[in-house]
């Protein structure tokens, strides 16, 4: 069942002239031995006016991922499971909706509720698993993240959310400056825009990731499960 | 001599719906008041096998940005000749070929010569100018760039160099956690492949910088040095 | 009124052996010029069992500087007060009860509620003032305070609270670390030991700030309302 | 064999008071499962002038520990023996003579040769263990030393070297704040000032680390390099 280290989203749009150029970062990709699960922004925001066209949802809800969001809901919920069954940690990133004026992109926004940065119910945290509020880009900056990874003795993540070209990706680049071995998951994964979602995959699985497909996280994750109750 | 703030080298594949879920970026492009330059991986293996097409010069020269990197060298020079006139701090990163193991991407690499790591002879530090060594993709990470930029007084960054899709894009999104305003350099700045390099620079100029032409940077900083002559 | 540099609370356990030793620190100190203050963990957990010795206090409320804390009381409003008239940005840090199983040192605590953590009434943040949540002794580490200070465009800090042994040092070092010009207010500081209080000033001092006292820095901020006010 | 929580080398100068006061942080002390050895600063510059009185020394070289160095120079030569038999990565800090103004602390300090700055003779790194170099007190600061820690497996270290108060501390409260198990090593631990050492190692012990003696650590050691030839 192994694909092609190129077989992924960004498919249509990488040339042969690039698929050549990177060809020396060509290698077998894997979850790691002690993965922590990493679930990026999964807030209400991103799901604002529903499973329409990106376009039409942002004209009144702007921000919102629309049905690039809606249709990583199932893939999403069906991961989060078969990470829990494996025992995985897992952690999630949010924000505050008032950070007293620091930002975390150049976006113009106004007053915001505060539950608009709830997680989506249908993904939501169990009991003791860690929120991590954040004011940047990048799940690390500025929070403690690293030191709760630490003390999960977790060596690798698995990373999926929103949005693919701002805090997925800052968060993936941090956690390979790290040393994590990273896994991101492409179902799971969104963006409001489909160019800068498959051109940032396109880069993070060529130098800071292993970019993978639900499917196979979920098998890998279910064999883990199985290990478990065989012990 | 305003341009529109999408008037760059992603026009040709950003399409109208992009550009107007993109809207609320819109905003007035500027250079900030105390600026430092920070000069991205300028260092010859990116120069290898000379001013020709990419994928010719990476059959030998694996790294090599080939005429990308030749293209930029004019306007770098410029650029760099501009900011001392103006007096502007100038920080170069760089890496040493050995790294103990640490690596910057996943790119499979063999032994290196140390001078591949040498700055370009045309845009070598002047005296007094500080190289930072770095490890990681980003100019801050790891290395002691934060403490030196607040010891020059730098409260915004004017960046450019290599690879746009790799060293520029972190350095610029720890630049803007930190809380600096960024310029990035469009002319100055390059990739392997255009498709990263035009969406990894729509990517910063939405979210993290304000991506300006070559020439409108060397206006704003003659500007800065007729000011300083007068004083 | 300038005293001399070795003028501080740790004269009474420093031999003439050290202060030859540490001969090579001796300099003039001051307030930095865009200073913000930096008011540590001041929350009701240090007050609690009142203006009485730490031991007595201790064995009901651990954690509780009793009379050090009730000492610097008065100081510390007065400092706040003419910080605030000289238009200085104010930060404050606390922590949450609940963090999840990362704790900021060895020190066993059980189950704690949040109004522990609040910021004593008498010294609270004025609106628009920042609290900084944190949960290691430094107020650096794991929260985005250096955003906000850059932001804020603060090139120096004044800094006091609790403890000193504890997270006025932590948060002193990666304030000297991060290049910034450090004073630590001596009579607003304080600690359950008076032997680590003044080795660690002591330490501070010497190494990465400048230990002033009340009245000095009081004096420097009440010039500063002057100047903003004759302008 | 296991020794009082408090018996070491602060005993004669903290009183029954603090003692009690600090009843609520008295632990098991244990070596971490996967430690890295840490050997802070161990340059040529803090053996400058000999096994001679600290005071003598730094007369004509300023910064010689003197015979506090000298003393811990065998524990030292004996627990790096010891560690490299149970298989541990050790990781070396230590400084470059110019970092262009940034300076690790306020100390006045003239040009001086990089040999000052090599690790002594005796203690040297063997091939392939990393000496990282930095511009602060603290290891982490500015270094990519979390990542190599990472890289290594590490998730405890066994910390040892100079000063006491200065670069050790404000290691340890780093890897504390990064969520490492920290062993301080007192025999193997030094400073120019018995009152800053004492005191900075009773903190560290109380809140960051477990201080443990040097026959205690290597026989812990041995036992692991035993379990290796077994194996």
């Amino acid at each position: 069942m192994a694909r092609d280290f190129e077989d992924h989203c960004w498919k249509d749009i990488v040339d042969e002239e690039i698929t050549e150029i990177y060809q020396p970062y060509r290698r077998e990709v894997r979850v790691g031995r002690n993965p922590a699960v990493l679930a990026i922004d999964l807030y209400n925001k991103a799901y604002q006016g529903g499973n329409r066209p990106v376009r039409e949802v942002n004209r009144q809800y702007e921000g919102s991922c629309g049905e690039n969001a809606w249709k990583a809901l199932e893939p999403t919920r069906a991961l989060l499971t078969a990470a829990r069954k494996a025992g995985l940690p897992v952690f999630y990133t949010t924000r505050h909706a008032d950070t007293d004026g620091v930002r975390s992109t150049h976006r113009r926004m106004g007053a915001e509720a505060e539950s608009l940065y709830h997680i989506k119910e249908e993904l939501a945290p169990m009991p003791g698993e860690l929120v991590v509020y954040k004011e940047r880009a990048s799940g690390f900056f500025g929070t403690p993240l690293i030191a709760h990874l630490r003390k999960a003795g977790a060596d690798s993540l698995i990373i999926f959310g929103e949005s693919t070209s701002g805090c997925v990706r800052a968060s993936t680049v941090d956690a390979y400056s790290y040393g994590f071995h990273n896994v991101v998951v492409e179902e799971c994964t969104y963006d409001r825009s489909m160019l800068s979602h498959k051109v940032n995959l396109f880069d993070l699985h060529h130098k800071y990731a292993d970019v993978m497909h639900v499917d196979e996280v979920i098998e890998h994750l279910n064999g883990l499960a199985r290990g478990r109750n065989a012990a």
